[in-house]
This record gives structure tokens, C-alpha cells and sequence, in this order.
């Protein structure tokens, strides 16, 4: 059975501000949810599964001291999803850091990614290749917003995103190469990249703000064959770092 | 002056039956219905536009014959967008073609790919990298759904975009290298790609299907450092098309 003050409290969730205030986001889906509780059970506060998941996942739910069985239009109720996936899972918001050490190999930094779709398959990709922390300048999408949790494909658990102002963390790190995609750079295909560093992503249609631009200290840019104006913001994450990961 | 009947026939061009019956589909924004008047006006059928819109772009609104002057809410009626973005047009819909002759380098093919952002940014990473011809297994989500459309940001113009029989086209093209991003393939940064050939992108959870598989001829992997489970597609898709580029 689901409360009307239960519904009430994960919609909230849906805004930044509520999700400061109690410490929770939303993370929903068979998948996600599933490597949540078997991987990460730490990081996990409730769980809402229909009786269909709980009878289909008895490993999974059976060490869950929080679990609400619901109907499916229970779910659906409280889905963020168009079409509820089974299971819906309250995690634990990570505590807030500013403060940051540069650790590994390469640290990304978002300059006012907006879109969450893109943030969370920049998460994503970061996760694939291993690097862990994502400096995100404070206007960029809020990484615990519902969409964004949901295109991570479970990265989100992995990685620490720590929203900050980049140019005052980007200055500190005296020395260490600061790379960022320009439209007029140097070729991703014939750079040598240095470590550690930094990689700027920038605004979706903006670009990498001057500010930024000015610390950066190594212009990069994916050579274009066709016509395209520019790269989806993701897409361009995704290749320079595929390139980093080669040298 | 908006007409209802225009109203209800815009509408309808977000399901494919009607845009197949009226050979028409919906451009939005400042940036990417500019480029259809300025660049390709043969693509074009009707512009519907703010009077701010006609103030502000006198040079792209003088020669245009079928031009719709509304109020901003009129323009929000029919906007797709959240938030309509002072020009909306109808472009025509290229014919129809099942047949297609390889040409040019790599041929992409798409397995089943099911979100309208990710196959926009396919399309659009396609166009960046000079890439003439998509080719589209019948499931996969139609490019001229208005949400495709929008991430292609200009790419549609440029592309061409055949829905076949994929198994039937791939076994066609003897003797062509087909690469498909998989999971236990040869590397990606060590292959060295042959032309022309094929890259086939599979579907965002599934992958690529069983028969496609068996016409792999070249299986190659992004080599993974970190934890995540998969890449989004789009983004397999834009690195090894960069890497496909570097030889």
C-alpha cells in the first residue's frame, strides 16, 4: 500500500531543492535498481516493487528491510518514467563536496551542460573510462535530477560529481594540462596527450565560456569531414577521451 | 493567422502515417529552419514565424513565398518544443527509397535503435564525419519524428536515410568489411579499418541482433577502463567512426 505522503514525497523529488532538503533521489528500472541493491546497498534507502518484480527477484528482495509491495498503478503513480519499469528504488544523495582532490589520470570538467541527457551519458562514458571524478560548474543540470539518474545506467553510483565554480578549481591546478574541445585546436588524432590533466566539455550551444577558455592550455578539436556544424556535447566527450585512453 | 485546420495538420505530423500521406515534416528553431531557407530552399514548403522572427531576419523571410506571420502563443500551439522557438517550418519529405548503392567510405547501419535523441546524434555525428548514407533496419524509430529531427540539429538536410530489410542489404554488399561494435571484439584502437565498408550500431539495450551478427565480419570492442556496463550507442558509434577516420 502507498501512502498519499509517500507519493507526495517522491514526487518531490523531482526538484533539486527537495532532494537537497531530505537526501534522497530517484532510481528506477529492473536494471539500475538491481545493480543498486546488490552492488551498492549502502548507498540505498527504500525500494517499491510490484509483487511481480519481489516474486521474480526473491535474492534480491530478501535482505531488503525496506520494501513496499505495490500494484502496478501504484508504480506507475509514482514513476518518473512513461511507462513504470517494476521497480523504483529511494537512494541515498551523496554528502555534498566542494573540495576536491585531483586523483587519476584525467578530471572532467562540465562547463554548463544543460541538457540531462547528455550529463548523464557524460557520466556514463566517464564511468566506462575509468575516471572518476566530474567537476560540474554550478549551472550545470543537477546530476541526481530523475533524467539525468536514468541515462547513467548506474555510472551515477560509481563516480563523485562535484558541483564547484571550474574557474577557481580549474586555477588551482597550477601545472596540469588543461584540455578542451574547440572548434580550433589542435587535431584530436595527432595530439600527445599529458597526465594527469584536465578535459573541459562545454555548452551545448554556447560552447566553453571565456572564462575557460582562457585556462585552457591545450585547444583540442575532433577533425570534421562532412558538414555538420558541430558534435552533440556528449558525442565530443566520448571521442576525445576514447583518444586519451590511446596514448 | 493561425487556422485550426492548420493547427490539426501540423499536429498530425507527429505520427508517421500522416507524415507519409502529406509528404511533410516539422523543423523547428531559429538555427535550424535558417539553414533550410538559406541552404536548402528546395527542402522547404511552408514557414510559420513570429513577427519578431520576420523583424530580426528580413534577408531569410523577403523571398520566402509561403510564409506565416503569428502571435507567439499561436506559435506555441503548434511548437513541439517545450518552449517554441520563435519559427517553426514544414520541409519536404525526400522519397522513399529501399534501394541504395554503397558509395563513399563507411555505410552506417542501425540495428533497432529506438530513442529519437540517440538516433538524431547518430545522424548528426554521421554528418560530422561525412557520412552519406544511413541505412535503418524498419524498427528502428522513424528520422523524421519531430524529436529526431530536432537533435539532428541541420544533419537531416545533409543525409540520406533508407528503412530496409538490414539482413538483406548487409548480405548484398559481398565482399565489404562489416564492422559491429561488440563486446568481445578486437580492439578498437589497434584495428586498422579497410574501405569501404560497413558499421553496423545495434540497439541501445539488446544490441545487435542474432542474424546481423553472423554478417560481422570485423567485431570490435572500445577497450573499457572503468565500470559501466555498456556505452550509450550513440556514443560507440561517434568513437569508432572518429577512429575509422584515423587510418
Amino acid at each position: 500500500m502507498l501512502s498519499k505522503s509517500d507519493v507526495k514525497y517522491i514526487q518531490s523529488l523531482a526538484h533539486k531543492k527537495f532532494r537537497e532538503e531530505y537526501g534522497h533521489y530517484v532510481v528506477e528500472g529492473i536494471k539500475m535498481v538491481g545493480e543498486l541493491i546488490s552492488q551498492y546497498p549502502e548507498q540505498l534507502y527504500k525500494v517499491y516493487a510490484t509483487k511481480n518484480w519481489v516474486r521474480l527477484n526473491p535474492d534480491l528482495a530478501k535482505n531488503l528491510t525496506c520494501i513496499y509491495e505495490l500494484e502496478d498503478f501504484e508504480l506507475q503513480k509514482i514513476s518518473f518514467l512513461n511507462t513504470s519499469n517494476e521497480v523504483l528504488a529511494l537512494a541515498k544523495l551523496p554528502p555534498f563536496k566542494t573540495e576536491i582532490l585531483i586523483s587519476g589520470e584525467i578530471t572532467v570538467v562540465l562547463d554548463q551542460i544543460q541538457d540531462p541527457g547528455n550529463l548523464g551519458t557524460i557520466i556514463r562514458t566517464c564511468d566506462w573510462f575509468g575516471i572518476k571524478n566530474i567537476i560540474c560548474s554550478t549551472d550545470t543540470a543537477d546530476a541526481h535530477n530523475p533524467k539525468v539518474v536514468q541515462s547513467t545506467m548506474g555510472s551515477i553510483f560509481r563516480t563523485n560529481i562535484i558541483y564547484t565554480d571550474i574557474v577557481t578549481f580549474v586555477k588551482k591546478q597550477q601545472g596540469i594540462p588543461v584540455y578542451a574541445a574547440l572548434l580550433n585546436g589542435s587535431s584530436v588524432y595527432t595530439t600527445t596527450f599529458q597526465f594527469p590533466s584536465i578535459l573541459i566539455i562545454g555548452n551545448e550551444s554556447k560552447g566553453i565560456s571565456k572564462e575557460i577558455k582562457e585556462l585552457t592550455t591545450h585547444p583540442i578539436t575532433i577533425d570534421k569531414i562532412g558538414l555538420a556544424e558541430s558534435l552533440n556535447a556528449s558525442i565530443a566527450a566520448g571521442i576525445i577521451l576514447s583518444h586519451m585512453q590511446l596514448h
